[in-house]
């Protein structure tokens, strides 16, 4: 039943998309009143619209895989079996004028556009998980960590915070992608649908492709400039590095010695159930470490993407992007269900922070007492206590007699979180308008 | 004199701007009535403002060089000095409550806006040297080329339009960048400048230290949110990606037996003088096959900022970013150089559109000639001229004695330009408004 | 029928690898005395020894996959099935005293056994192919070509020496790995194979589970020791790279101008008949352009192998080396077709050698005539050369008339080929002793 | 003083190097009897041999720098100076018959076997002081962690032996490095040289060459065969890993809440006097996000090694080989200081070990008890061991009357720590000979 993250764009889904494309194509022909409108229905009906599928083209994922091989790429042999199932008369309207790598890079932005829905889908639930676990912890206390070790206060609420904003911000970048359809002919100059169809319905003809396919129109054929996979590649990452952050600090503080974090369904472990394993989170950093030279590759690709098809930088970019795409949906689904489980243990959360016996707010006894007794006396203060001496005592101590201030208050890790909880709410609910 | 592309990114200027963050740090909390107003002014007066630099700060890179060794940032040493440097009375407005890491993001900011506003004159004065070239060449027929052969006609002006539109739309997305100064603090709470100066300061400190430094105001720290970082990589490795792209087509035209086009400034070989090597083009593609992995180690840095200070990746970031904009501040600057000095060699290009003697427009041959005479038919005709037989003579004993068809026209590659003519005017005037 | 390059490393054989591994680890307990033979041998029968397949075991490739998906490895659930297929008494014998990364470690170095095997059969049609292809031309002079320009004259034998050189090192790198099996129980010391066993068994069972997978002994265990994973993906990359240099070269020299090479089986073009695409060479370039990447991701699984058993790390090595795998497979294979088959266009090797008018022998010039002549009358010649004029006729203008020089030898590029041709001699039969 | 670790392989290192590598092609020359012995000699006093620096040469790093910009390489203006400092007559006997990348690849090869001899000491180091620190802690039970968690125990040794395992092999790896002179002229031929010297002597001076330099002699000239490259780099990246894997154990172990670890020399905060920052781990794992990603632009440069020399993928090599260099001579001066410095906390190990309360064992529970008592009654202890019950209670409560079992062996994680001692032993003393 569940067929995991990854169906948008397995192979079938490829191969569902490429049909589609060709399809979509002679209806657009048909739409631009070139081809006749009974062959854009009979096509329409022998291959299946708008959703397709095996029981209907009656394609497999293996013919398409071997016939990938032979020739370079798979559309020309799935031009010459889609043709076979159509009405002879119809038959000419498939794939009518169009090069390969118009099929195939439509197809793959139809892919993208679907896996992207479902990471947007994923997105919203984490920021909105997100949103409740800042706002539920928005004023627990914790220890923040730098360089490995506790530093000064923070609070749970502002690292979730600090999580949501930029899982927001990558859903932002990944908002706001285009999925421009491709059609250029075999130069980019879109010369064979000028013959087959006049000038006119040529220059209309890439925008009809893509109102059928729901796609965006493109401003000019991108054969050979590839933003909208570098683009969509770059904004995937970011999704996967927002999530990867998240997951490295679940990990870290789900650690046994930590234990401020706990994922809900931490994968067990039959040999040794004592041990509750981080799964998601690291799954998700998985992703994380892999997601960074695909997207590399794509950079690449686009750079190398030689005159009006590149001989070799245009094939390195289908199963790259296809890999990316599964990280991101798998890394973006992880999270949603990580964040959603995700248990706070506050009474780790405490024990931790008073790990350093006081020593959490040395910083600030910096700030406030240098001024009355001296930097010297107080590294004095904090190197006692860092050998076990009680703070509070020396503290008191150290003061003079005639001041009023609140040791207690001072030496409280509450009241020296800052902005902590101000960040929570903004985060939250953002006063600029970042949504989309 | 001259000192190369990458003086905004230097040592030197990266010192400067440490100095300079530090600098807008005091002025900042004098603009929120913390600091005296005098502090400021001593300040910005022994450090120098808003510009400074080694004669006024006194500093030297090297210092900065020995001292990110020891203890892994460059700025506890710093401040050191600096203090040394302003009246005592205001030395403690110096690095006033901040953390190493807000002053040295905000410096990496402030470098990066100063490289990337070079950088978009750089492209600035591509778009409008390739706009120049596209319509100067815009019915130029030339062979478009795909998996290295011949395919069918193009322009010269078409392919320049393309490179235009990578270009432009990597400028904008360059210009669409946010340069947020940072400041967190310690754990990223702002906890110590609270302590300072109060919570309505702390929450207007980030913002006054933006307007000082002319960068954007961010929206919360982005300590370990690297967002700042990552949509900056993303966007310098699209600038080389598109001038990658251009370098690629022109080394390639540039070769001997090609000789379509020709680098203004050749660079010469004094042993072999014949040569004329497209040394921008090399120099660019050079970048072009490096930017995108340290893209990657900056997304990696991302997606492990761990903590509220990572062990490792922030470190990882600096050296990587500096050398990505430099690389983007070369290639653009090269790439400028480039489109203004480059040759379109017309003997050439059409030489080589009639190497296939005629069959250039074999595809419309095909598309044209098949209801008439069968495919069977035109592909005997093809096959006979790829082996030497004329194509017209082949053509006309081919057709029906009745045929009307004007075989001149036919053949003619400039008639099978589809829509190059358009789609360079379109490029040169874009209509849609996707300019800033 | 053809199931294409990838079968060794297919999901199927990853699935077949773990069986067989959980079969030897029995397999290995019984010839340390251990288990008893009768459980290994019913072990052996019910699950295919020492083939395996889906008939024997019965498990899908979905299975697999799916199970991936919950635990974050497929080795847990495949265990319960693999019990439920063997006798009761021989139950207890699956997976004795193992993690489930010995297991998938271990079979990951089966498949890449395998397929490296394949790997270096491919190779070595490479290099054989290589060699009578460079013995073949080895006299034939052709332009030698730097920053896409003619620079002096090589010979076609002697670009196919340095290609030869280049396979031939990577496979002996290749030959050179080591794939150990990998046995270290949940954390490394072999614990449970000591209580199961005893110490002398458990320090023999590695070695053992070795010796019946035809697998090296591992030194210790290298649960967190990654150099058999990245040491094989430095090898697998080098192959990519040294079959890169050559498709690039391949791909150049077919270009529609140049005709110096042409794949034998170009791929057609049914819309283009007159193209004779590179295919073999656009394919092994796409995976020359992937290849580094993926290597760089296994690398920093390598240095992030935190603890006993990472946190990401682990997970993101397996689908990133059975695709280094895959990609090495396909362009080594790709590779024998293309050498075996590449045919060289003498007619064209000598017209482009032409192309220059002579000025290819202008480094020669300068050499020789400058002691005569001066540089500055040499620079005067090859200038007038370069415009059009005659070189042999300036060249003999401009000697003494003592000269005896012979200037039809001195402009002939067939007699400044330097050590051309004994290099390839060389190449072909390597005096030094570096193949294994 | 201390000019930090990379002054191996800094500017001013290079510029020698070239000025080095021209030196010795002209005492090659005269070894081969082709230059006079008195030129060879007026060019060493000239320029200094074999020790050089700018007091001899008197050129300096900004020359060097400005000049490689704009020629795309920074030989041609260096030659033209090194000419005017040496006396006429043996002028021509600079850069005889030599291309420019014959020198920098030469000086890049003595770079790197300068900088690699240093990273060899660094890691000798490391590996003896991790050999005492393994033998040292042979015996000390800790918690060994997998996916974050604890899983079984291991000893603080074995831990050390595998960092020493994987820094050992590394430093193999390093120490087979070829590192080779190149020397082929413009095209690869030697045509040059021979034209110079006869084909006798120019077959003889790559190997001259080397000799003078202390480096490999060249089987050919490796102009675009890029193995060196490669090779060096891959081995550089594996230091940087093996290296990347011990820091970020520590750094992890290093934690506040762990505290098994510290850095001797941990680098302290000014503001934060409590923290212990594992600053040697930060900087080696912040060497260990990069250098992955840099070894793959050497890779891709390698197959992208077009022609006789490319258009892009050369110049790509330069800084990035440079880089790596600096990371691997970082990293590996880093290790060395922290792994002689790194002090063991036993009471932080034994109370983490104790913090599962007895789980530590759990899988030995599983595997001794369940055949006694069933799985399901082992689950059952655990399970009520992990809420708080005493396991030993919980153990002996289940137990037959009868059993003779040592419970409190059993519970004794010292007892169950497999092979780490012979683990230990082994990896002090190898007893194979993969030394070199």
């Amino acid at each position: 039943m569940t067929v995991g993250h990854d169906a948008a764009v397995a192979d079938a889904a490829l191969l569902d998309a490429l049909v589609t494309t060709e399809v979509a194509l002679a209806r657009a022909w048909a739409s631009r009143g070139v081809a006749p409108q009974s062959a854009a229905e009979e096509i329409s009906a022998a291959l299946g619209w708008p959703q397709t599928g095996p029981h209907v083209h009656g394609l497999t994922v293996q013919t398409l895989a071997a016939a990938s091989r032979t020739g370079g790429n798979p559309v020309i042999p799935l031009v010459a079996q889609l043709k076979n199932r159509v009405p002879a008369d119809a038959r000419v309207w498939i794939h009518r004028g169009a090069t390969s790598q118009d099929i195939l890079d439509t197809a793959l932005m139809l892919i993208a556009q679907n896996a992207v829905a479902e990471i947007r889908g994923f997105l919203d639930a984490t920021v909105a998980a997100l949103g409740t676990l800042a706002g539920a912890h928005r004023d627990e206390v914790a220890a923040a960590r730098t360089l490995t070790q506790h530093a000064v206060p923070t609070t749970v609420g502002a690292r979730a915070a600090g999580w949501l904003r930029g899982v927001r911000r990558a859903r932002t970048r990944v908002s706001e992608l285009q999925f421009p359809a491709q059609l250029g002919g075999a130069g980019g100059t879109l010369a064979s649908f000028v013959e087959i169809g006049g000038g006119d319905a040529a220059a209309a003809l890439p925008a009809a492709l893509a109102i059928e396919l729901g796609l965006d129109a493109p401003d000019a054929p991108w054969h050979v400039t590839r933003w909208p996979v570098t683009e969509l590649a770059d904004a995937l990452v970011q999704v996967v590095d927002a999530l990867g952050k998240l997951a490295t600090d679940v990990a870290t503080l789900s650690r046994t010695e930590i234990g401020e974090l706990a994922e809900g369904s931490g994968g067990g472990s039959s040999a040794m159930p004592q041990k509750q394993n981080p799964v998601e989170s690291v799954l998700i950093r998985s992703a994380a470490l892999r997601a960074p030279q695909l997207g590399a590759t794509l950079h690449l690709a686009s750079a190398l993407a030689a005159d009006e098809r590149p001989d070799g930088a245009w094939h390195a970019e289908w199963p790259t992007l296809r890999e990316l795409l599964r990280l991101a949906l798998g890394a973006s689904a992880h999270a949603a269900a990580l964040v959603s489980g995700l248990r706070v243990d506050a009474v780790a959360v405490a024990r931790n922070l008073a790990l350093t016996r006081g020593l959490i707010v040395a910083e600030r006894l910096s700030l406030v007492l240098s001024p009355i007794i001296g930097k010297d006396r107080v590294a004095e203060i904090v190197s006692a206590a860092a050998t076990g001496d009680d703070l509070a005592i020396l503290v008191r101590q150290a003061m003079p007699a005639a001041s009023a201030l609140d040791v207690d208050r001072l030496l409280d890790p509450a009241a020296y979180t800052g902005l902590a909880a101000p960040l929570v709410d903004d985060a939250i609910e953002p006063t600029t308008q970042e949504e989309e």
